[in-house]
């Protein structure tokens, strides 16, 4: 079964706004076995979203589509779709009432823009909205399907999750598998040439590809069929012998995010860790406590960015600092020892580095960062040359500290 | 002038990356007084390439597109691309060379696939990658350029800004101009109903878009035409007859991130600010620490997340917090004015709140978090109530810290 997503809005076009929602619709449509063949973003603009929905109709028979539903004049998805479908708009009682009741526990007043909210396409299925007024809907026309759903991420997840999956679940019988290999310090060509016998010998419904992300690749091996049983273990087997050629550059299997990875092992060796960062601003711990259920490992951070800090609070030797530098390998040992102590965790990470664009010298040029693990027993260091560019520096330096967290809780 | 954007990549259309590409090419061609028509967004199939490029080419004369262009076998936009302009690759002796150099600065031995990086289609002309093995190609076919980027977002980024767009720019005449409001505090249909009139007035030049995200509504005006001065007055006249409209909701003109703002605003006032954060986990100071330069304002971060750090480090009233809560005034207001002392900056803001999904009680339920900022004169703190998703509710309470520094500051 295929699939494709239309994404609708200026602000996309424009680059104002990322467009976050097609690749979680598309993970989901995935994970239910559905490919999806293309996306496409089109302005707020009635031609040009019939032509898309038109277009896409002649290619697939399921159209997920997104944004354009919310109470303003700019938001056309609702009354354009009702033209596609020759269809009137009329309130939806239910609707209105959901909607009244929302305002309501929200302390705010009903206006009329609200009110045409409850409006849809007299023949579509109305998809409740939980999380906002906007409801959603499922709309079939010559033998196709178009699903509307509002742009706001997190309703459309919602609604995505709650509703739309299970419908489309019972209309698809398509098995598709992905897995994904999180491989680390090693260059995508250079990881190439070391499996490309294994990538050669490969079952002809195996689809592998390359995902660098500032230094760290994700190997996603997707198989493709009827029988999901013949295809997990296809692709199982191809996971057993590309390991041994992995070896050590193997994180995870089917752990795709390095914080995802932490927060496991942490659980499993029922430890606890804190972060001390300069370089990477709190990166290191927004990543950690991004995962739900992370205030079991994870007790806070240190973000000394000031000098001041990594003495005061960190309690970071000042001579150290003044004799070698912030950037160095005393200073960021300290700061994992420390942080640790302060916070009474059993690992601490550090990151001490210059994200530029300014700070660099001849010496230290911009990209130079030292990472450190800290644990009772011991503490490790490491320096790291990056690049010229701030943010990239900033996430190598992040996975940089979590590859070495990993390779100390792995001794 | 219009252009399109091609992105290629089949971890695009399962969902394993956001495309971030995209946005950035269309706000550089915005910028530059281009329109973008469409983004589409394919697989790694020949055939698949083949198509978007013939129907783009239909529809537009410049064509952007990105991904593809890695050393290993997924990657086939180069040979596509050959293959759509009739053209054979030839090896770029100069790319060979800086490849060679490349390997050489990193201590890396050349293998046979980055010698393959150095192939192009004959009559493509060579765009430079600073920061990278895959060179960029600009092909004319037919009356349409087509201008092919790697997918690795910073090395596309910095050939967008060194290589492509001088080139673009010396080419495109029309003019397109967008400025953003920046509105916090009002729900989007409330404020719609707000700047009804006005809205309505606004010249047939001038679009507007309304952009909500997590508490935050960008307001864009987008004006279109060929005389640039004409357009600039246009807009200027519409952003100062809505200003009165919006009130202390408007938080800023032109400057759109939160953060931006904020680090502006301290610059401005000479302040420093240091952050202590439970629910937020350090997102906060991510934030502020993504702007470069931020280490003239930003000293630090404690990083609460565990009570036991609330108390060791920021000192918070352990009775207080076995009295009130974690989650509570009390223990907010002390996070803030304590890591305003303890790391000796002007302003503290502190977050303490239940993200979810977890650790709701009936009394707190989950989207419950209170915000304090404090400065050397006083401590001022808010409750909210989000809703029930972790990444919404991190989001949101984010955005209000930073709008109450905004008014704090402002006072």
């Amino acid at each position: 079964m295929k699939a494709e997503i239309i994404t609708i809005g200026d602000e996309l076009l424009i680059g104002q706004v990322v467009d976050t929602n097609s690749a979680f619709i598309a993970r989901e449509l995935n994970k239910a076995g559905i490919t999806v063949f293309q996306i496409t973003t089109v302005s707020d603009s009635r031609e040009h979203i019939l032509t898309a929905l038109r277009e896409a109709s002649q290619r697939v028979k399921t159209v997920l589509i997104t944004g354009g539903l919310g109470p303003t004049k700019d938001d056309i998805t609702k009354t354009t779709l009702a033209e596609y479908t020759n269809d009137r708009l009329v309130t939806h009682a239910e609707t209105l009432r959901r909607i009244e009741a929302m305002m309501l526990a929200r302390n705010m007043t009903m206006n009329p823009l609200n009110r045409t909210q409850a409006e849809v396409p007299e023949h579509a299925v109305v998809i409740p909205n939980s999380c906002g007024t906007a409801p959603g809907m499922w709309i079939e026309k010559d033998g196709v399907r178009y699903i509307s759903m509002p742009g706001v991420p997190f309703e459309m997840k919602t609604m995505m999750e709650n509703e739309i999956l299970p419908r489309l679940q019972q209309i698809n019988t398509d098995v598709v598998i992905h897995r994904t290999l999180l491989v680390y310090g090693i260059p995508e060509s250079a990881l190439a040439l070391q499996i490309a016998q294994w990538e050669d010998r490969l079952p002809a419904t195996i689809q592998l590809a390359y995902l660098p992300a500032s230094g760290t690749i994700r190997l996603r091996l997707s198989a493709t069929g009827s029988d999901r049983n013949i295809l997990e273990n296809q692709v199982e087997k191809a996971i057993d012998e590309v390991r041994p050629l992995l070896g050590k550059n193997l994180l995870s299997v089917d752990i795709e995010q390095v914080e995802a990875l932490a927060g496991q092992l942490l659980i499993n060796h029922q430890k606890t860790i804190a972060t001390a960062e300069s370089c990477t601003g709190g990166n290191i711990a927004r990543l950690i406590t991004s995962i739900a259920g992370s205030s079991r490992y994870f007790k806070g951070a240190v973000v000394a960015y000031d000098n001041e800090v990594k003495c005061n609070v960190l309690k970071v030797n000042q001579q150290d600092i003044e004799t070698h530098g912030a950037v160095s390998r005393e200073v960021v040992e300290q700061m994992a020892q420390n942080v640790r102590t302060l916070l009474e965790t059993d690992y601490g990470i550090a990151t001490s580095g210059i994200a530029g664009p300014g700070g660099g010298t001849a010496e230290k040029p911009v990209g130079t960062v030292w990472v450190a693990v800290a644990d009772a027993s011991q503490t490790v260091s490491a320096l790291f040359h990056f690049g010229n560019n701030r943010e990239n520096n900033i996430l190598r330096a992040t996975n940089a500290a979590f590859n070495m967290l990993f390779e100390r809780m792995q001794k």
